[in-house]
Parts: C-alpha cells; sequence; structure tokens
C-alpha cells in the first residue's frame, strides 16, 4: 500500500523549518491504519517477541495494535513524572529539545525478546534512549518498527545491529 | 476475567489523597490486554462504527487496538499544541488541575458513529470534552467504553443517554 498518499506534510511545525509528518489522516483511514499495523505484526511474527515496548504518546497507536494481534503485552515509555511507580531512566537529545524517558522497573522481565515501535525514526534519539531502558531490564531487542523514517537525519545509524522495519522513507 | 488482578492502586499519586488505578501491569500481560479489548470490541460491534475516538495518552492504549480489530480509524484527541493542523479546542476541568483538548477539523465526518474509549472514568471531565469535540464536528457518539469507572466520583452522570461500558468498578 502507499501510505505516503495519507501523511500530511505540515511545514514549521513544532518550529521553523521541521517539515512535521503527520500521520493522523492515516490512522484515521480503517484500512490504511490496519494495512500498516499488519506489516509490522508480520515483521515481528517469526521473532517469537514476548513484549511490544512504545514511547509515548505515538508509539502507544501503533504499539498497542501490534501488541494485540501478537497476543503480546505492551509496556509504555513515559516522560518524567508519568509513570506512577518505581522506575528506571534515561536522558535523551530529540530533533528538537532534550527528555528524559521512563519505564517502570516490572515493566520487562531478564531475556524477554521485545518489539519496539514508534511512528517515526528522526535523529534515533528517541528509540536509542527506548532501547537503553529495555536492555537495562534485561530485555533483549530482536526488532524495532517504524511507520516513517526521515533517511536525512541518519537515525538508522544509531539502530546498527538491530532488525529494522520502516513503512515509509522521506 | 478478573481484571482486578492486573491493576495495582498507587496511594498519593499523581497527589496526596489520589488512590491512583495503575493499569500498566493489565497491559503488561498479553491475555488480560487481549481479552479487555476484545470486550469492548464485542460491546462495540453491532454498533456499527466508523472510528475510534481516544484522549491522550490512555485513550491511546485502549482505542488503538479496538479500532485495529473492528477495522475503523482512529482520532486522537489531544491536549493543546499537540496536534499540527486546524483544531477545535474545548476547555475542561479534571480531577486534578485543568486543561485543553483539541482534535483535528477533519478528523470527524458529519454522521460518523464514533465509539469513545479511555482508561478511566473519574469525574467524566475529560470524556465529556471529548464528546463535545466530536458532536461538535458532526459525529454520533454511539458508545463510550473504559477499563475502569470510580463509581464514587459519579462520572457516569456526565454520560446520561449515552451507551457505556466499564470492565472495573471501583
Amino acid at each position: 500500500m502507499d501510505y505516503k498518499q495519507y501523511v500530511k506534510i505540515v511545514n514549521d511545525w513544532p518550529k521553523e523549518g521541521i517539515e512535521f509528518k503527520d500521520i493522523t489522516p492515516l490512522m484515521d483511514n480503517g484500512k490504511a491504519f490496519k494495512s500498516a499495523v499488519d506489516e509490522i505484526v508480520e515483521f515481528a511474527h517469526e521473532k517469537d517477541i514476548d513484549i511490544v515496548v512504545g514511547p509515548e504518546a505515538r508509539g502507544f497507536i501503533i504499539g498497542c495494535p501490534v501488541s494485540y494481534a501478537l497476543e503480546v503485552g505492551f509496556a509504555p515509555v513515559r516522560k518524567e513524572g508519568k509513570l506512577p511507580r518505581e522506575v528506571i531512566k534515561v536522558d535523551y537529545g530529540l530533533e528538537y529539545g532534550e527528555n528524559v524517558l521512563t519505564i517502570h522497573k516490572d515493566a520487562i522481565k531478564p531475556g524477554q525478546r521485545v518489539l519496539i515501535t514508534d511512528d517515526l525514526l528522526a535523529t534515533g534519539g528517541t528509540i536509542e534512549a527506548t532501547i537503553k531502558l529495555v536492555e537495562e531490564l534485561g530485555g533483549i531487542v530482536v526488532g524495532c518498527a517504524f511507520l516513517i523514517e526521515l533517511s536525512y537525519l541518519d537515525g538508522l545509524e544509531k539502530l546498527e545491529g538491530y532488525d529494522v522495519l520502516t513503512l515509509m522513507k522521506y
């Protein structure tokens, strides 16, 4: 499926110079959304996934249906102060701005096979931070799946050695 | 299924006096998460849903797998400044604090049949605001589904006349 027809480019958002890729029209379309999720499910199928992990909030949008379809759990990675119990955390740099990501300490058991999902691979900062959190808890990252890769930002370089699926490249 | 065994009560979070219901252990368990989503899907099945709407971020966790299973779209309701294109907005009061919610102006077409999902029905402020946004765009709210209802907060009173499903009551 040509998913790009469902992505709207928004110039200068959230700040000047960024060409934001808005995936809400894709999600708005039941067939396109299901097809995108199913491609990620297919990618994951032979990886024997125990749990899906995704950073807030757009990582939930992709990761939760994937975990549902795979009949495995979903563990959210959230900004500091959003998870109510004991967390581990990591600092990371974004395409714009800086931040801290956290995960519940009991979200992943050592040895669990983890699929990480997010809407967008930009500089790779968010996903690198998410991988760190998963691996610090003893999880094994067996795949990373994205709707969109901004290939001019070289985020893939941060994911060397990991199995990566992206459905659209810009 | 007894879902309450997968909910952790966190006292005094996010502020003193709140007994926060943490659903991350439920999501962490693939069988429990799938069963909960499937109950909502079953509730939705005869309602001829066109689109699922959920407020960020925990509304995404429930709503996205439901929309995937129903093979319909998902429209996110987000806090101000998070959606990149033209929005409509509404002010609302939360159990703790105040806020503004927004939805893309083109997220719902007039006459579309909408299922609203969220993790928690507390005072009903968030869901009332979400209903307002949907109805202002001409959507017809044919159901609201929650994992948890805090019945002592009387949120259900705000949903009189709407068809409501909740999987757990406290």
